[in-house]
């Protein structure tokens, strides 16, 4: 604990979670001079780094590369996958990213942050850190609170699930152990990902997704192409129907009793079915901001937390998933970004209108904006869609490639584009340049009329566009 | 030969070469119902599918496949890469895409295309086919006639290299022989990827560039990252030393001099020095267009083709090599659309601002617009460059990569970006949203805003991005 904590000082600025968000704040604001305090209950970092995404992607690159071998030899491939993941998730140790803000001059404190006091009239205020030990210190912010607290697994109502053996992503990412029957509950980004992972070591795994199709935000088509491939690791994919009971059984693992009258026997339950902003025990209600439990934190375009008057608080701001704006890392940075941008004197709106949805299953998912359907799933007359299969270009002829599709979506009046969702080969790398073009407002003209490089996957681009720019142009015709 | 042409009939339009922007006008002008005669004397679809990149791409890919495997079996590996190269490039028959032609209604010719007449004033005039066998038809065109015959390679002054085993970039991709030892002749794009697809087959390669990089129209930067790599397959890379004579051995093989004064001793040398436009022999002088003999067709906007009192002839069009605008497949169909556009009635004026330059060696090369330096290498004052390497990624770090470079070149007043390099893995993939960005005109200021996908190499982009915008913003300071 440092000499301005014992004492009581107050610091500029005080972050609560050091998260991709908060990180990003705290760095950016120690750079500029002010006093930081970063208040962490758990791995300096985040998520990300130890726990999600860096080790999701080390195990979807080694089960990648373990799938073209084709060897069978699934023990040792996997022992060789969780070394490396290990290795890129630095072993869930956070000291060089604690070391990190200690020499950007950050003062770092281990414990639980809650709001206990609130200058008059703001702004300001005191948090209270306290750690497992039952430890406390309360320390001030004299210029701006940062709440970038994340998001909590949300279990789902299944009954007897606390009675068999479960993992959240969490610990599905940092076991050691490949189990021989996985239940995968929820068809999301991380359910896909996960399961494609464990099914490539020759686990046999059963991913269930209430909804009618995989990775349910997205068109339909796209949950199907997922499914396909999932398939193609031996998956049992069941869309449509839910668990409704886990019951554990007598000699070794358990029976999962599904919606549908169904059962899958099962070692283990990884349980990825949706997550919730963290906000409680914040203390929010002395900002005149408390929220539901389960609720996001409402920010405005500065991401200034929404206090109970409806306009943002000058001095509080929220990053990262407990915004729920959209739960990437991605968007956690840049919204750090946007905030240190603001105290700093140069500040902008954010623009979330870009903001890319990214799955890194084999193919990969790639998405941005909206999709041609409206919210209740009917076609949106304002929107123009188009799609175009990826077999129709030279790259997949040439790297003999028969899957993957993109769509395009644009307003009907103005031939902007507003939205794309491609799947299939790189899908992650060669589509960004659809949520630049949906951020920078282009149209579908000149993404038609755009040259692009022989053959690359993105010459998938022109036909969609050139359909839709035709179609534009004769008045919106769908 | 149909009764058309039997006949003497006239057609709307006479498309002379077939390549990959002549294919593309007759495609679009038969589409729309007008009659349409192709005449070629070569492979119908040019030499892209052929004799260069789709044989080139499926040998990089087949060469990268085998370099992971790390097996020195290189003659089984040839064996399966050049039937793939084969399968790839349809084994150099064009009867299927002959016959897609047909299907369209166009009309095919086999034989070289010479203009022989004039209609007084234009538009129209009479091609003679003269086929090899001696025979010739006289076809008319009344609305339109289209040169893309493309361009040759441009054998470099070396004293005796007739009097060595020689081969151009089409045999080269077209033969089923691995030489011991090659000599590569020219540094430019298909000197550095073939160089890598036989080094990767354990050929003894040595490559020779007179200028002082590989690549010489990119950054030097660049050309070092491409040697790099090519010296990794342990490619001999001689950059700013030409060939002056090539010396035949009695025994086997030959000896090059070099201007270095060293020698280096090979069993073949690939000639690919560069290319020139194949103008000769077209009767363009009756068209008042005639060029110098390895002169490109001057066009216009709309590709008309510029006569000699400098406007473009309204009837006359030039696409693909032959125009040495940018000599790649993408930009010769991109030409082919512009004019069929054009002649159909919703004609734009061409933009070559985005059009890409990539380089399918492992790791890829891409570029687009200009770079940091003005035309006489120094550094240019009405732009900025920014330069980030991809190790700085998340990207890089889970895929265990440490290569890889990006530099953007923005407007030092305005901020628009203007061009971009990178090298590095997947960079003819996610680079692509910096051709867009350079073909839109978006500014750096933009795309340091944008959010991309974590973790993807595109986040490679922002922190030059934000360089050069806060360079731009302070006033343009270097």
């Amino acid at each position: 604990m440092t000499q301005d904590v014992v004492r009581g000082a107050g610091f500029d600025a005080v972050v609560v979670g050091a998260g991709s968000g908060g990180e990003v704040v705290a760095q950016a604001l120690a750079g500029a001079g002010w006093s930081v305090a970063v208040v962490e209950s758990g791995l300096v970092g985040g998520e990300c780094p130890y726990l999600a995404c860096v080790p999701s992607k080390a195990l979807l690159l080694a089960a990648g590369r373990h799938r073209e071998t084709a060897s069978i030899d699934h023990e040792q491939a996997w022992a060789d996958a969780v070394r490396r993941r290990d290795e890129a998730s630095e072993h869930r140790d956070d000291t060089a990213t604690a070391a990190a803000l200690a020499e950007a001059g950050v003062t770092l404190l281990r414990g639980r942050g809650r709001v206990v006091a609130r200058e008059p009239g703001g702004p300001g205020g005191t948090v209270l850190v306290e750690d497992d030990a039952g430890g406390g210190h309360r320390i001030r912010w004299r210029r701006a609170l940062v709440l970038g607290t994340g998001s909590a697994p949300l279990p789902p109502p299944v009954d007897g699930l606390d009675a068999v053996p479960t993992w959240t992503s969490d610990e599905a990412l940092s076991s050691p152990l490949l189990p021989g029957r996985l239940v995968v509950l929820g068809g999301g980004a991380v359910g896909c990902e996960l399961a494609q992972v464990y099914a490539s070591f020759g686990v046999a795994v059963t991913l269930v997704e209430p909804q009618g199709s995989l990775l349910g935000t997205e068109p339909g088509w796209v949950g199907d192409a997922v499914a396909e491939a999932l398939r193609a690791v031996r998956v049992d994919v069941r869309t449509g129907t839910g668990a409704d009971r886990a019951e554990p059984l007598p000699d070794k693992g358990l029976l999962l009793h599904l919606s549908d009258g169904s059962t899958v026997g099962a070692d283990r339950v990884l349980v990825v079915a949706g997550r919730a902003p963290r906000t409680a025990g914040l203390g929010l209600e002395l900002l005149g901001a408390d929220v539901d439990e389960g609720a996001p934190l409402t920010v405005d375009a500065r991401c200034r937390v929404v206090g109970a008057e409806g306009a943002g608080l000058a001095d509080v701001f929220a990053v990262g998933d407990v915004t729920r704006v959209a739960p990437y890392t991605h968007t956690a940075s840049y919204q750090g970004r946007l905030v240190a941008a603001h105290l700093l004197g140069h500040g902008r709106d954010a623009d979330y209108s870009g903001v890319p949805r990214a799955v890194y299953t084999q193919p990969p998912v790639f998405s941005v904006g909206r999709t041609a359907a409206g919210p209740d799933g009917s076609p949106d007359p304002a929107v123009l869609g188009a799609r175009f299969d990826l077999r129709g270009t030279a790259r997949a002829f040439v790297e003999e490639r028969s899957d993957g599709r993109l769509e395009l979506v644009c307003d009907a009046a103005s031939g902007v584009l507003v939205g794309a969702t491609a799947v299939g080969p790189a899908a992650d790398s060669w589509a960004g340049e659809l949520a630049l073009a949906v951020r920078a407002g282009i149209t579908v003209d000149v993404l038609a009329d755009h040259v692009r490089a022989f053959p690359t996957w993105s010459e998938a681009i022109r036909p969609p566009a050139q359909e839709l720019a035709d179609r534009v142009r004769a008045g919106g015709v769908r």
